[in-house]
C-alpha cells in the first residue's frame, strides 16, 4: 500500500504547545433504515464465498510460481503478467488482455549493507528506499546526526545535519484503520528530501513498521525537483532500536553505508485487465482490483497477491451466478509501489469511459471489519443494502468518504463513486514492504471472509438499479 | 543452545510399523516432605532479585556495545572478553580473568545466496551450517532431491541422491522443555553427513525452528572423518515452505547455491571467569554460567547474553548478601556454538578441582517453569528446600536427572552434581540461531523471574551444609 498525497503532509515543523481541550464528540454512524431487504441470492452467494478456493490459489500461485514480482517494469512483473493472463482466461473471464505502458524512470535496488564503524563495530540491516541515491561503490562513512522524529529533523539547524548521516527515528503503533502509517510514514515520505536540503550526506530512518524484527521496511521516497537524491534507507526496527541505544550512550557514532541503487531508465510494463461483461452497457463499469508488482524483499503475499485473489475470486463468483447488470472489470495493476504508475496509465487509457464505482483491495487479507461508501444521493439504498448484507460477516459501516487506494485514485478523482472494504490493519505493518511478506502471513479463513465481503458488495453494486455516481469529492 | 550427543541419535532409518500400545503410566513427581523450612534470608533475597537491573544491563550492554560476538575465536569474542572482564570487575567479583585456549579448526561464514533457477526463478534465503563445505565461488547448480524428513533421506537409495542437491524438510512444534529440538534437529546434526555419504553435491534443510519467518536458523553440523564436507545450509522456514510447494507441483526444480565458508585454522580464544570466594575451600565450587559467543546472524540476546546476565546477576546478589560457604564461579564460556570448545577447555584447566554442582543458563530468558536436580542422597533436603523456595515463582520440580548444558557437560561427566533451571522453550526456537535473536526478544520481567530463581538456587546450594555430590550418572 502506498498512501498518495502524504508527500504533501506534515512538512512544516510543529512547535510544542499545549493542545486545545478535545471536544466532547461521539462518532455517530448513519442508522440503517429497517427493514432493508437484501436479495436471498446475494446472501447465498456471500455464504458460498466462505468456501472459496480461488483467492487462495491465486495468492499461493503467484507467491510460489513467480515469487516477488518486483517493481518498476521488472522482468518478474512481465512473467507475472503472462501468468495472470493465463490464469484469468482459465477462470472464464472475458476480454483478458495486457494494457501496456512505460515506466519512465525505473529505479533498481543494488547492494545494501551498513555497519557501525565506531564506537561499537557491528553490522546493521537496512534496505534502500525507492528513489534513494547511491553511495560510492566502496561506501560512504559519516557521523550520525540523530533525530527522534521527523519534526526534530525539521526543527534542526542545517549546521546540525550538514555533512552527516541523518538518523530519523519514529514510533508507530498498530491501528485498525491503518492511519498510523500516514503519521509515522512521513519520516519516509519526506524525511530524505528534508535531510538532503539541509546538507545531509545520507539518511537512515527507523523502518515504518509496527514490529521489532530484523526485516527492513522499504518503500518509496521522493525528492523535489532540483534536490539531488542522497542515499536513503530504512533500518530494520530492531537495528534502529540498537542504534538508538548506541546514540543514547552519548559518544559520536560513525556509520558506513553501501547503497548502490540506480536509475535504469524507461521500461515497458503493463496492467492486466479481465472482465465480466454486463447486460447494460450504459450503466458504467464496476472497477475492482489490486496490484501485481511487489517489493523485491518478500514475495508480495499480503501486498498484494491476496488483493488480486480476493477481488478476482469475488468477480468469478458473481460471474458464475449469472450476467450482472454492470460490467465488472478486474484490473491487476502494475507498478503501484513506485507511485501508482499502472493506475495512472489505466485512467489515461480509459478516460472516455463511464465508471459506476471503483474499489481496491491493497491492505492484506486480515478480516474485513468495516466498509465505507461514497455514493450519489440516489444510491443511498445501495449503501443500506450493503450494510445489511455485510453485517453477518462482522462488518460495520463507517462514516468516512470511500475511494481509498493508489491505483483507483486517478479514476476516483474524476468523480467516480467508491466502496471501500477495509481489512484490519493491526498486523499489516508488521511485515509490510519487508522480507516477511510471504504466504504464511495469509490466513485462509480470513481470506475467505474477504472474498465473501467483496462478493456481496459486487453482487449488490453491479446489479443495483440505482444510479450510483457521479459524486463530488469533499 | 547446542545439544551434545544428538549427533549420535536417530541415524538409523525407521521402517513404518504399528507402534506398540502406550503403557498406562502417570508421571509422579517426588512429593516434598512437609514442613521444610527455607531460611527467611533466602526468601528475601529471591524477592529482592525480582527488582534486579544487573541482568538487563549485561544483556542490553553486550547486544548493544558488542552486538554479535561471533563464533570460533572471532574478533568479536575477543572484544567481548575485554568487555566482560571490565564489567565483572566493576560488579565486585574476585579473581576475574581470561582463561585462554585455542580453537583448532575455526570455520568462518562466507557469502550465502540461493535461487531457484527453474521452473520458478526467484531468490531463497538461507544460511550456511557451521562446518559446511563450500561451493565454487561462482556457485553450484543442481536438481533438488526432496525428502520430507531425515528418515526419508536415510531410506533413499544412493541413486536418488547422487549428484543432486538434497532438500530435507522437517516439522518442529514448540515444546516447553525444548525436546522437539532434539527430534527435529537431527536433520541438521546428521543430515549433511548422510547426504554427503550418499553422493549429494550439497544439502539444504528446512530450518530447525518453530517460526514461519525469513530468518534462517544456522547451527553446526558435523561430518564423519573421511567424509568430504558438502555445502550445507538451512533455508528459512518460509523459504523451505515455498520450495516444498514448488516441489509439490511435480516438475524438476533446479537450485543455484553460492556458499563460501572456509576453515581459517587455529585461533586464540578464551573463557572469562569471575568468582565469589567462599569460606570453605573444601566444600567444592558451585559452577554457573552461560556462553559469550553467538552466531553471527543476530546479536545473541537470548543465545546467550541473557544467560550471562541471569547467572551473573544472581551471583552478585548472593555475594552482596555475605560470603557464602562455597565459592561461586561464574564462567562466560567461549565457543559454545561450535561444539562446546570453551567448556572442554574449562574442564581441562580445572580437572584437579572439586566442583560441588554445575548449572548453565543457555535457553533464553522466558519464564522458568521447572527445576531439576541430580544430587547425592545425602543432599535430598537441599532439593526439598529448592522446591519450597522456587514454588512462589511458579516453578515446579521435575523428575529428570539434571546436568544439561553443552558447557558444563565435561564437568558433569566427571560425576559432579547438577541443578537445572528450565526456562520455557515455547518461543525459544522461533528465533534461535537466526537474525531475529535480538534484545527485543527479552522480556524484562521474565528476565527478573529468572534472576530470582537462580538467586534462590545459589543461596541454598552455595550455603548448604550437606555434601551435594559426587553422583553417578544413570
Amino acid at each position: 500500500m502506498t498512501l498518495l498525497g502524504l508527500l504533501l503532509a506534515a512538512t512544516a515543523p510543529v512547535q510544542q504547545a499545549a493542545p486545545p481541550p478535545a471536544p466532547l464528540t461521539v462518532s455517530r454512524p448513519r442508522p440503517t433504515p429497517l427493514p432493508v431487504a437484501v436479495d436471498a441470492k446475494v446472501a447465498a452467494l456471500r455464504d458460498k464465498a466462505l468456501g472459496d478456493e480461488v483467492a487462495w490459489r491465486i495468492t499461493e500461485g503467484l507467491t510460489t510460481e513467480i515469487g516477488t514480482r518486483g517493481t518498476a517494469g521488472s522482468a518478474g512483473q512481465a512473467r507475472a503478467r503472462e501468468w495472470a493472463v493465463a490464469r484469468l482466461k482459465s477462470l472464464g473471464f472475458r476480454n483478458v488482455r495486457i494494457e501496456p505502458y512505460d515506466v519512465p524512470d525505473a529505479w533498481e535496488r543494488g547492494a545494501e549493507t551498513a555497519e557501525v564503524v565506531s564506537p561499537f563495530p557491528q553490522p546493521l540491516r537496512l534496505a534502500a528506499l525507492g528513489n534513494s541515491g547511491a553511495t560510492p561503490a566502496g561506501g560512504l562513512t559519516g557521523e550520525v546526526a540523530y533525530f527522534a522524529s521527523l519534526n526534530d529533523l525539521l526543527l534542526a539547524p542545517d549546521s546540525a545535519v550538514r555533512g552527516r548521516i541523518a538518523f530519523v527515528s519514529n514510533t508507530m503503533l498498530p491501528t485498525q484503520d491503518g492511519s498510523s502509517y500516514g503519521s509515522a510514514g512521513t519520516a519516509r515520505f519526506v524525511g530524505p528530501n528534508v535531510a538532503a536540503k539541509k546538507g545531509a550526506v545520507a539518511i537512515v530512518i527507523r523502518s515504518i513498521g509496527t514490529d521489532h524484527g530484523r526485516g527492513p521496511h522499504t518503500g518509496t521516497t521522493n525528492f523535489e525537483a532540483g534536490v539531488r537524491p542522497i542515499p536513503a534507507a530504512a533500518l530494520s526496527v530492531a537495528d534502529a532500536e540498537n542504534l538508538e541505544r548506541m546514540v543514547a550512550r552519548g559518544r559520536p557514532v560513525t556509520l558506513r553505508l553501501v547503497l548502490t541503487p540506480r536509475i535504469v531508465g524507461r521500461r515497458a510494463s503493463g496492467n492486466v485487465v479481465a472482465e465480466v461483461p454486463g447486460t447494460d452497457k450504459d450503466a458504467g463499469v464496476v472497477l475492482i482490483g489490486g496490484h501485481l508488482d511487489s517489493w523485491e524483499l518478500g514475495t508480495g503475499a499480503i501486498d498484494d497477491a491476496s488483493g488480486l485473489g480476493i477481488t478476482t475470486a469475488a468477480a468469478k463468483l458473481v460471474m458464475d451466478a449469472g450476467r450482472p447488470r454492470r460490467t465488472i472489470r478486474v484490473v491487476w495493476f502494475g507498478d503501484e509501489e513506485i507511485g501508482g504508475v499502472g493506475g495512472q496509465a489505466y485512467a489515461r487509457a480509459h478516460a472516455g469511459e463511464r465508471h459506476a464505482t471503483a474499489s481496491e483491495s491493497d491492505f492484506g487479507a486480515d478480516k474485513v471489519w468495516r466498509f465505507e461508501t461514497h455514493f450519489a444521493d440516489a444510491a443511498k439504498p445501495v449503501g443500506d443494502r450493503l450494510a445489511v448484507a455485510l453485517a453477518p460477516l462482522g462488518i460495520v459501516r463507517g462514516t468516512g468518504q470511500a475511494g481509498d487506494g493508489t491505483d483507483i485514485a486517478p479514476v476516483i478523482r474524476t468523480g467516480v463513486a467508491g466502496v471501500d472494504i477495509n481489512q484490519s490493519g493491526l498486523r499489516y505493518f508488521d511485515v509490510h514492504h519487508t522480507p516477511e511478506d510471504t504466504l504464511d502471513r495469509v490466513d485462509k479463513d480470513e481470506l475467505r471472509q474477504n472474498v465473501a465481503a467483496w462478493t456481496a458488495m459486487l453482487a449488490i453494486v453491479a446489479n443495483a438499479p440505482e444510479e450510483i455516481g457521479p459524486v463530488e469529492r469533499r
